[in-house]
């Protein structure tokens, strides 16, 4: 790698990357560094995170078999080469890299929602149906259309957390239709729900009500914006909450974690006319379950949505700002930091294997 | 009832209205003409609908045991008296009554739903926990707030399908974000199925694919605006839809009429990004089902949305501008006219029995 | 020219068009026809309409000056060449060309507003800073997202009113909020005042006050929904709107021609709450009064909205899809028909001289 | 007044309240204790702020000419007395008293308005066209649907910014349609501008542009959430803002303060797609004036808005709840502290004078 870098086209050379060989397995494969189109850009990685959504990819099979696919969708790197139609990066840019890169050029953009573009989610590319960011190098389309230049005031480890867990987390207090001073609830605390608390502060909730156990992501949601806890250990979370809210109904519930019956736990705490707002990744069952009578059989006027998160270049500037303005600080999220590339592999079982003390790693490189 | 309406003050005298005496039973019962506070109104019905509802509520108890409650919410009327707060309608004025008779008066109206006003669905009072309009005389709360003048203009089968069928099937389309010149499927093709049809063209649709089977139906749909027809009988109505718009997805679909599965129906046919809207009434089944794998695994931002129709004086008068200005006939959907109130009862049957040639009975009184 | 379309390539060949040579000039012009890029595809037109902008532009210099600039922005026309990357379209398909045909890979298409890719209205290209469409041959940036196919059963003379009085005066009644049933009054019934009377009619509107006085246009408005007609002729407009509403305050008001104080009678009539959407093009004075009483001294809740037309594929088929399945037909707005390419001078001056009968004049190529 | 409130029935009694005798002119009268009908309630003021429309009313004759009309319209109470249908409210409680307290029973209600019930800005009726606050004793109307209880936990000076500066400020936010992490400016930096900022944060806003000078007000703004000053001292604004932003326009402008070319300043700062949000109170001029060319000469897509703040109970509960849950502290206003009714008369004087250390003063009762 170190000699590829000094060449001026990477083209021929070759990269190491960290794959899913199959489902279960995964490895160090070696691979050419990827063709550059004109309006593409080659990025080196300055920080990866890996993300449980890889977990679900190689150990669950969540999208299906993947051979050799280079595994990480989080990332913030160097720009090391740009294609002939490329004007607003250029080789030594720092940049930040979405978990989304849509083509811009597309129905689905026409229509309004850039993550479908190509399909269904396929605006998702990275470690899905193309190689991902655990590489010495890995390929961006549409650079000036999907990066967004890092200010250089954040430092890396929060940077990281941008791409994919503040788009998303923040996604869903954008679909949860927040009013002002509104109450909020959000399923699940992990770093997703975590952002999805700061979400739902950064649209002006009043109260947040944060649905979690372990101590390290109860005090990170505290520090978020929540200002209640309610932990599935002392009973049914529905009970709960509605206890704490007298019974009301919430104005606004975020999924952000748990199997298909967290949808029917969201709608039974909302109020008439409030929202349901999943980022969740449903991973098993032919369907999820709308409780038929606090949906008022049909007619409550609750909304149930859900999405992937924006990616593109104006989101991650929006994004950035607020993390450069203080806004939000999504460098609390990280646990754990990792040196070198070759770490990666650690940082990825620590997802797996979810210890106590952990919220998110990242790996700088 | 004669010798009542010629009292300058009704609430000694008694009337007549026909009731559900329980689950499964219904008759002719005599009550004292309401109680009349000082913002309501007493209104004598000019003409009157039976609805699937009230069959639903007698013969299934869909919202559970009612003793002695008289039916029927579908009514257009003359104002026989009015309380001393009442400041718009005097005795003599011919007036559309809604379905819906909120209490503005409430938080729910603050929220943005007054559907909620007192509680999910407790918009709709007439024949849920009130008497009815199938009487010679019935009170509606806050009549300043819930009538609505009755242009001279419209016949009274045309209006008495305004408080009810026409509210409730523009509501789908006007939850179902049809683009102009959109796509949209309408699942059911009943009165109400019907009324999203012209809701739905009234939106500026473009295509609009009406399933149903039923000939006089299926004349009305093309009557209101319908541009394809899918018949269950010719196989599943997901592949039909499916083959008719070469996979694309639609931008809104409308559930109005159908079980639960209709919900996994109407997501599978929309795009992403698209949105699915019920005004149907789930009856039955603890939980609807939302199919994982087309709702994008929670993240195809396709919205699922429903909800009880609006009521209430302002919505009452721009449906009725709506017949007045020709934009929608829904005398088309009447098929069967009675004279004198005690033909409800066999107006009402015919709703339960369903004649291959029947959309909507309507008695005059 | 017949020379150039025997040509496998016509980059080298030579075309005519009809341009404007400087401000208050106009005349056949030979130019190269056009470099085709990768995404790009040539066309000839089929049917083109001139536009009062092409008048603006050329006799009073409402964009600056313009030396041999090929005018036209209306047309409908035949793929002749594509570039190759374009996948969705091949020489011989008879196309829809909007407008507004917007670079879909920039930052104004993220922020959701495609008409300002590129800067503030750039997505209008033709005869504003490129050729236009009055040539043998013209030009279309990313073909694949900008044209439509024209489905075979719309006449020329209707298709070529959707590129821009269709879209223009449809976006008008998206950008004024209207109401299910609600009121509008639409300030100018030229053509794209028409096509807004339309499109208030496509949302659903009640009552539709149209604001004209030529014969023809009235009795087009008449066609297109308008249920009422104020004649400017006959009094102040606001005075007579007022009247005529009972001073009650119109939910929408849409400005579809006239000079700068329509925005101050447009505010006028609207109520607290109300929309005033803007179509027209501004073409004199610094600024535009905004009446601030009316306006609630700021605190009104009226909504003043303005925009340029939506271009693009997706927009393109889904007005093609209003025409064919007869939500509206915009070939009544065609009161004069020429044939040949060089007849477009003359229909030009027509648009000038705006005889007593015209609407909107065609030329069939 | 001692004697009165140990009266069961206040109506009889007499109190003292400090008034407008006309323009120009103030004074200290006695009224009889108002009327109170079955939804009202009585309150007495536990603290008070006077507004700068105070200011206008009394010395500019803003609304018209006023005999002894009773000042105030920011105000926290307890309840001395309500009417026999007041089932949420009762003597002792304290509560929050909105200064827009609408009539819920309103067509303005049903058209999504409340602001507006009874008229344009006709739910401002305290010292506007009824008694205001700065009395022993004050009437307020529909308690149970405009009153809303104050959390213990919020001190009383930070309360008596909750009736009118923090839904004014805060409604900016939310007229101005701020993206997550957009830009906005905030033209004026009183006690509304402030709440504006406070709000363009609560929102999600990224980068904050404050314009104004006074050193106390900057620093406040900075406290809110201002990441830039502009000070027109050093230039124009628009010229300051455009070098900041790199000419890019401003997702979101909201004006709170100045005369009426502040809208046409607004509108030049405003990209195209932004929004322009309008909470000040325009008292001079004819009309004001939207700049044409910067206004895409009426097609760019910069949406103008503006409105009367929200009152009700709704509101004031989830603005309470901002406040004690952190959100927000409004306390921060407050400057200067008197105690005693008597000092009302200072404190409006204040307004007037504003003295170089002065944002908001509170009366304690």
């Amino acid at each position: 790698m170190a000699i590829a870098l000094e060449q001026k086209h990477l083209q021929s050379a070759q990269m190491k990357g960290f794959a899913m060989l199959g489902i279960g397995r995964t490895g160090w494969i070696k691979k050419n560094v990827p063709a550059l189109g004109p309006y593409d850009a080659l990025v080196r990685p300055l920080a990866v995170a890996p993300c449980t959504s890889d977990i679900h990819t190689v150990f669950e099979g969540a999208i299906g078999d993947r051979r050799d696919m280079i595994l990480g969708h989080e990332a913030v790197g160097e720009v090391v080469e740009v294609g002939d139609e490329v004007k607003e990066f250029k080789p030594g840019d720092r940049v930040i890299v979405p978990a989304i890169t849509p083509d811009w050029r597309s129905m689905a953009v026409q229509n309004g929602n850039h993550q479908h573009s190509g399909g269904m989610l396929a605006g998702w590319k990275f470690s899905n149906f193309k190689d991902g960011v655990f590489a010495e190098v890995f390929h961006v389309n549409d650079a000036d259309m999907n990066l967004a230049l890092l200010p250089d005031e954040i430092p890396l480890e929060a940077a990281a957390m941008i791409p994919d867990m503040m788009t998303t987390g923040i996604h869903g207090a954008e679909l949860a239709n927040i009013p002002v001073g509104g109450s909020v609830a959000v399923l699940g605390i992990g770093p997703v729900g975590l952002m999805a608390v700061a979400g739902a502060s950064l649209r002006g909730a009043g109260r947040i009500i944060a649905v979690g156990s372990r101590p390290v992501c109860v005090e990170a949601a505290k520090f978020y914006g929540a200002t209640d806890i309610v932990d599935y250990h002392n009973g049914d979370i529905v009970e709960q909450i509605r206890r704490l809210t007298g019974n009301k109904g919430l104005d606004s519930v975020i999924i952000a974690g748990g199997e298909g019956d967290m949808l029917a736990k969201a709608v039974m705490i909302a109020r008439p006319g409030g929202t349901v707002a999943n980022i969740n990744y449903f991973g098993n069952g032919d369907t999820l379950p709308v409780p038929r009578v606090d949906w008022g059989c049909g007619m409550a006027h609750i909304d149930i949505r859900g999405g992937l998160c924006p990616g593109g270049r104006a989101r991650m500037e929006r994004l950035a700002d607020l993390v450069r303005f203080n806004r939000v600080n999504p460098g609390k999220l990280v646990t754990h930091v990792f040196h070198g590339l070759e770490q990666v592999e650690k940082a990825l079982l620590l997802m797996k294997d979810k210890p106590k003390d952990l919220i998110k790693p990242v790996v700088i490189v």
